[in-house]
């Protein structure tokens, strides 16, 4: 097995987790060849994920390592290949969590990449040349421009980040299921990386958005800083029967396990309960309340690259970022523990570019 | 409290169950006077839906008695009120699930009159003026014409009964979901009085048709009675397998506790898994499946009153009926037995016309 950093021409560095201590350390390894549909990214931003804390930590039982995390990616173009069309160097370019797809099945022909079979994600992943690729806590990034989207140069980099994952995943299954459309009455569970920006893409669509949280604490900022229409304590029997069959649609953005039955109960007939975080055990399905209003439970991850540029513009044009904290990389750690008790408001985005500090390519 | 024969002016009379035990018996009753928007049928067939044995028994802690069940009802139109545009007397009518709503709601506006939240249902329900309701086990129904539906002449009365349950069960979900499409692949699971008319609308409208069942002995009639395009053995992993990722939607019309893992993976991505029975147990929900391929697991029960004249035209013009076992009335806890240990094939119509024999009116 050749080394990391001598299975492509093109030197990278980064920091990637060793084992399933999901500890991160500097790391480095190489990038393919530029190819004729490629661009080469100099990454400056790239914000942490709670994927990556289950990725790293190898949750999912399957975590390959080394592991070089991260796909909320923000850089500068410094190379394009002969038959690029979207990019020229020194754009703004972003990439998120798809970096490949077959291209040829019904979902890529719909650019819905994320869900073709063949997908290959940013990080964790296999490249067509059988080589397990790296996400974007490191230098640079070779990726197929159908796989990254033109930044707004009205967005801020640091605070767009996030919006290559949280925002494409709540921004696309609200676009998808009809819940963008005006008169329409969303729910946010948990407002946390995912939520909170949901609220922002919620009330720039024109809807009506409750945040529904298990900490009362979090009413003053969900409505004064975020600006939801109402609250609701989810653990507040009496909150959930006053609000049953009031919603169209709710964004489950909680990754730890819970109970989906009063999240259910809140939707109207025709309801989408809409499940973005991924708890480590199944939920209990009741399936009285699905059948007695036509209800449904659906899972949604990113989302396509067509819809990822559409995000994108629209996050430019009504100026919504993440909430961040902005660390430098020798903090990833400690911002890992912390993200793992939800110790962050509301987003870690590593400044690559200022203290991602090179060791000698080899 | 007045007798149940004596709450309304029109005298009726069926069986009925009398406490959880579910032995039905003859019962005296009456049916309010026939209103200005209102029809009365003299019943002729009444199909027995395995939600009526749940009913009866209080499987679901929500019975009534006593209580008439029955909600696949076939019969002739005997009066019709001053208002009634759509029937006159000595036309052939039917009646499914639901007998009342709103009428103001958006589900009532789209003619989706079951999701409404004040619907009525046919029986063990409660009508406007307070009274209990009862259903086709019976010798007549005075029903509010929204509620009822022509029946094609080219339709046999017996057989054509259990589509009002079994039928738009099976067929609502297929159009709303998108299944009815030409080039979609359906699974359906379960070839009892649901499933096996579930295959028939399916090649009616033309798609492929997949049964799923636990018994391979049913392989034969899948294929070759009901013209199934293939057929799964559900315990068998390698047939399994075979077929991950092949169907547009799947009908889950099985109410036993069963695993939904195997199912949610014989879907495409964006595919629907449709729950139709109801087990009193809650279901285990990966979320992973769901997430990775933006599934959906829904329930849907019967349908509106729009797509239930629909239904029963398709029917006439296909002609696609139940295939039943006709029985008479004082069979009926014999039945209830044998529909308990799925002893049926594939669904008990009552003869009401010839085999409920009177007992004197009070």
């Amino acid at each position: 097995m050749s080394l990391s950093s001598e299975e492509h021409p093109q030197p990278a560095f980064g920091w990637a987790a060793r084992d399933s201590s999901g500890l991160l350390s500097p790391f480095n390894f190489s990038r393919r060849v530029n190819g004729e549909n490629d661009i080469t990214i100099k990454i400056f931003y790239c914000g942490i994920c709670h994927t990556d804390l289950h990725f790293i930590r190898n949750a999912w039982n399957s975590s390959s390592y080394p592991m070089v995390p991260g796909h909320e990616i923000v850089g500068i173009v410094t190379q394009v290949g002969s038959k690029v069309q979207k990019f020229k160097a020194g754009d703004k370019a972003a990439v998120g969590c798809v970096v490949g797809a077959c291209h040829a099945c019904p979902n890529c022909e719909q650019s819905l990449e994320i869900y073709c079979s063949k997908s290959i994600l940013t990080y964790n992943s296999t490249n067509l040349d059988g080589t397990r690729n790296h996400g974007g806590y490191s230098d640079n990034l070779v990726v197929n421009e159908r796989y990254a989207v033109l930044f707004p140069e009205t967005l801020p980099m640091d605070s767009g980040a996030p919006l290559m994952c949280a925002g494409i995943t709540v921004y696309s299954p609200m676009k998808y299921f009809g819940l963008s459309e005006p008169g329409k009455h969303v729910g946010v569970v948990g407002l946390g990386g995912l939520g909170h920006v949901a609220v922002k893409f919620a009330k720039a669509f024109g809807v009506k958005v409750t945040v529904i949280s298990t900490s009362p604490a979090k009413q003053q900022e969900a409505i004064h800083k975020f600006g939801a229409d109402s609250f609701l304590v989810s653990t507040d029997e009496g909150q959930i029967q006053a609000a049953v069959d009031s919603m169209d649609g709710i964004l489950d953005t909680v990754s730890g396990v819970h109970s989906i039955s009063p999240l259910i109960s809140l939707l109207k007939a025709h309801g989408k309960l809409i499940l973005l975080g991924a708890p480590e055990k199944p939920f209990e399905l009741p399936v009285f309340p699905l059948l007695m209003g036509r209800k449904m439970v659906v899972g949604s991850a990113c989302g396509g690259m067509k819809e990822t540029q559409e995000m994108i513009d629209f996050a430019g044009k009504h100026n919504i970022t993440a909430d961040i904290e902005l660390i430098s990389m020798d903090y990833v750690n400690t911002a890992m523990e912390r993200l793992a008790r939800g110790d962050v408001r509301y987003r870690f985005v590593i400044d690559i570019a200022n203290t991602l500090l090179p060791l000698a390519h080899p």
